[in-house]
């Protein structure tokens, strides 16, 4: 099945956690805002068209076949089995999920640094209240998530290198791409943290490593982070 | 089946919307940190225990069976099946889901209008910053939020009064809870956003008037709204 991603075209933002997944598994699927025959119009016109009958909050959403996902941990959950990237017991995907949904949590936070006043504002807008929320989110709240996710590296122990265990699945894809994005954007915070989170570190660099990923990140697909995105580097919010 | 949730016992919170669904459907279901028998401390060593397979990030989280399920959503389309609170197709089950993953992000989006700085700051700390978020999120993310839920209950049709069409699914719960807690935090706002959503507000009035639900809202199992909670009413950051 060739897979349609709608996402901005631009930033990788949220979609790049679908793309990597896509990717991994090599899988068919069009970036409809970015491929020429498309355009970002693509987006716009099906999040505003009445006739869709699940119309998403906001992208991105993918369609497969007749039907249409949004929510990027939605989109991964149906998108696992299918790619390979969870196993089919309930168990496991009630856990795989739970993981991803963890990572959704952070991923509002990270927006929540450099836009804690509104969305609708300018970063620059909002300069001094971003300063504020940064120190706690570099000090306290990467630390947190950081450690939670080694916490359960350290339970799976050495033979079990990925959240699962012996087997990758999508959210070890999408916890390589917090470790990349919070270093682009908070390099001085990250290298603090960091020695204190080997297996975290240990499994991003076994995601870059994948042969399939290698090649993505290497391909003009990969955008490269930017201040428009989640993930931005505004020196002034990173630790002293 | 007997249902263990573990959640803070004297906010009504994101736990809300589990108990919500287990008392629409007449489930057994004991609630362990408001449970004399249990208590607050279980939840505390659960989340500490090194022996627990599957950790959660933070409270909720629901234990049924040999299975400990964390994060809300997760929780709840695990549950609804079994509660007869969503159908077992596919397309049903995805579509709730990403609904329920909006109120997610609606949920997150209502705590930081009293904490935008930190979670741990108190509101007092951070009130400054509190007004001027929250008067962005009262102007214009309560309509854009409530007007996407219109949208669907508009595409449905008079005959089909719930977010799924004629049957009730965990999201309409969710979505009466929504409701109920934005009148009690900002009720100046609400007045005036409630007009142009009325089939979010009629289907907020059908969820209120089923019998269990109607029980359990009368019952003491039901907290009341207060200020450590996650909708809060601070009158100076409600609508003029």
């Amino acid at each position: 099945m060739r897979y349609e991603l709608y996402y901005q075209p631009s930033i990788q933002g949220r979609g790049e956690f679908v793309r990597l997944a896509l990717e991994d598994a090599g899988a068919d699927y069009v970036d409809v805002a970015r491929d020429p025959a498309f355009g970002r119009p693509g987006i716009v016109k099906i999040l505003e068209d009445p006739t869709v009958e699940h119309p998403s909050f906001a992208p991105p959403f993918l369609k497969a076949g007749k039907l249409m996902i949004g929510q990027t941990a939605n989109i991964l959950q149906f998108l696992g089995p299918r790619l390979g990237l969870v196993p089919k017991d309930q168990a496991s995907r009630l856990w795989v999920h739970q993981l991803q949904l963890t990572i959704t949590d952070w991923v509002a936070e990270v927006g929540a640094t450099h836009h804690p006043i509104a969305n609708a504002l300018y970063y620059e807008e909002q300069k001094e209240e971003a300063k504020k929320r940064s120190a706690f989110f570099t000090s306290q709240r990467i630390p947190k998530f950081m450690g939670y996710y080694e916490k359960i590296l350290t339970q799976n122990g050495n033979a079990r290198p990925y959240l699962l265990g012996r087997k990758i699945c999508y959210t070890d894809l999408s916890l390589f791409q917090m470790v990349e994005g919070l270093r682009y954007a908070f390099p001085r915070a990250m290298a603090k943290v960091e020695p204190s989170c080997p297996r975290v570190v240990a499994l991003h660099d076994k995601v870059m490593s994948r042969p399939r990923i290698k090649k993505y990140l290497a391909s003009p697909r990969r955008l490269a982070f930017n201040e428009n995105g989640i993930f931005r580097h505004y020196p002034e919010l990173d630790e002293a």
